[in-house]
């Protein structure tokens, strides 16, 4: 099916490559071997789908997922049976039941969510699996040290929780030369080594490339599957997934000088051509682009001109021949050459923040994946 | 119901206020009258939820609504029996059968889409209505001055199109000591004495408050309806709309400097108390308020500390007493005083685009409305 086709009635097309993701998958379970690779679906897979990719990726074999939320893990339950899902929010107030009602397991991140996993666990009279979350400097979520030392002299607050998983997060992964990484391994070393022996989860996409000591048991990859760069110093080691086409709706001969959409904060000089697009912030191509993005069209880059609309992008074509930029003709956002990376670098931004922010107007298309 | 409860599982909740866009409508109707007032629907009502809200504008008296895309005129169209639907981005080449099936009236933006749809007029054997945009300086849709000067010499490739409305979108409205107002207003006036005789739609939200010889016949106000200062160098006369409220996950106690977040971005000095919140870039919370932004606990002030994370905020609550920022307790993310506009400008964006990146994860709850 070609774009074209697969565009339907709407103004852009979302292309996602579950094939893609699973090749992604398979690059970091070899980098992390012998941990095991679990696959973080947080924000609905990055916005990319957690239904399409959780089942791409528990068919090539992945058996441990992690989601933020509570509803994103009852989400995910209704679609894969198997595999485990750990909610890193960590256990809401009062809701323990609907975790064990869905076969969820929650992080636990402070004394109290312990205790009442625990609890619960004793009223059902059965173990429930936890990952205890050890802060090391995120200072974010998890067991503070000092909350680490009452846990290490007192380990029975545990009972009824099993299999534990300790796990702790890293805050400066994707920055290879810092020693943060190091020290927060250590203090997690430290801290383990004082409680009762259980499996540990430490790496985040980043952190798979830190080396075979960051690895621990189990690894917990998100922005890598996604094609997000993990080593932002070094070529990026995945491959992408993403590819964002829309339509040109229309296209302008400027042949005096003229000024270009919102403030009229671009000027033209003339004599110059312009192409509006079918997508704007509203689709997640950051107002803070405005003036610094490009789009491809037919193999050749043009820059954004003046400000980004909720729902159009206007671009310079006046050096694409005429009848490649044309109305009908499909631009290219976000793809091989234009990635979200590099689009979030041109709005100040992260190439994270570009895929939660794509919303909901595209026409989707998944490509591979489970037959 | 109280917000606790209206949040259920969910990470944080949305509050829509139906009657507060209810009530802005009416306030922009009467500002603009005789003026007919619209209402621009577009990006699912600026994120607001195009079907709530077209049927609470309906409800109150509003007859003509306005969206973006093709798919999203059909989808309030399945909504809304009666009020006119005008669909901005044009004409889709190919598709004028799909406008007619759904009862949807194209903006029509180049001498393409006017022929197009007058084709299809006789093609039917009956006058469909059409927006005719006449482009004023935006340059970025719209027939072009050239265009203006052809259909005004040969106005029968109008013949089939009826009835007809004139249109003009301006770049500058906010800005009310801006010449460029003045200049599109002169502009456009000029195009239409020389074209057969018809409604005209100039305003948007700010350009209603130019002054009467903006608001022609029929006004299109889309931010204001939202609770969008719509003019930005006074205070805001429209009601607020939306409220964001978030758990506290957890506090920690910080007694020796320390860093938080990624990057360890932030450093406390300390002794410090901070609040992890169950919100992030992934519902719209822009990375780039990253240290800058700030969310509001039990009437206090709680800026945002370190980076911003996909699902989570970390926020300074030293100053609060404990029992008020417990975990448990709701974080104001957006409200009376944090308003979309304020968030908008502590990332460097505008109002417009904190709405549309609201995203999913919000438990939502309607205020008011249709009964």
């Amino acid at each position: 099916m070609t774009s074209e086709v697969a565009l339907g009635r709407a103004g852009a097309l979302l292309t996602i490559d579950l094939d893609a993701i699973v090749e992604n998958w398979r690059r970091l379970q070899a980098r992390g071997a012998p941990a095991e690779c679990g696959a973080v679906l947080k924000a609905d897979a990055y916005g990319l789908g957690a239904a399409p990719v959780g089942r791409a990726l528990s068919a090539a074999g992945a058996r441990s997922f992690f989601v933020a939320h509570l509803e994103e893990g009852i989400a995910l339950r209704a679609v894969l049976d198997e595999p485990r899902i750990v909610v890193l929010n960590g256990l809401l107030p009062g809701l323990a039941a609907d975790y064990t009602a869905h076969d969820l397991i929650p992080a636990l991140n402070d004394p109290g969510e312990i205790a009442a996993w625990a609890g619960h666990a004793r009223a059902l009279g059965t173990a429930l699996p936890g990952f205890v979350h050890l802060d090391t400097g995120m200072n974010r979520l998890g067991l503070s040290p000092d909350d680490q030392d009452r846990l290490a002299a007192d380990p029975s607050v545990l009972d009824g929780i099993g299999p534990i998983t300790w796990m702790t997060h890293l805050a400066c992964a994707e920055d290879t030369g810092n020693p943060m990484s190091r020290a927060q391994l250590d203090r997690f070393h430290r801290a383990v080594a004082r409680l009762p022996p259980a499996p540990v989860s430490i790496a985040n996409s980043s952190g798979i490339f830190l080396g075979q000591d960051f690895h621990g048991d189990l690894t917990r990859p998100g922005a890598a599957l996604y094609g997000i760069n993990p080593t932002p110093d070094r070529p990026n080691p995945m491959a992408g997934v993403v590819r964002v086409e829309a339509r040109i709706l229309q296209t302008r001969r400027v042949d005096t000088p003229m000024t270009v959409g919102y403030g009229a904060a671009h000027r033209v000089k003339g004599p110059a051509r312009l192409a509006t697009i079918a997508v704007g912030y509203a689709d997640g191509v950051p107002r803070a682009a405005s003036g610094r993005g490009a789009v491809r069209i037919a193999g050749f880059t043009a820059p954004i001109t003046g400000r980004i609309s909720m729902d159009l992008i206007t671009v310079d074509v006046t050096h694409i021949p005429e009848t490649l930029a044309a109305p009908g003709a499909l631009a290219e956002v976000l793809g091989p050459e234009l990635t979200p990376d590099r689009l979030g670098e041109s709005a100040g931004t992260i190439g994270y923040e570009i895929l939660t922010s794509l919303g909901l107007r595209y026409a989707r298309r998944y490509v591979g994946g489970v037959e």
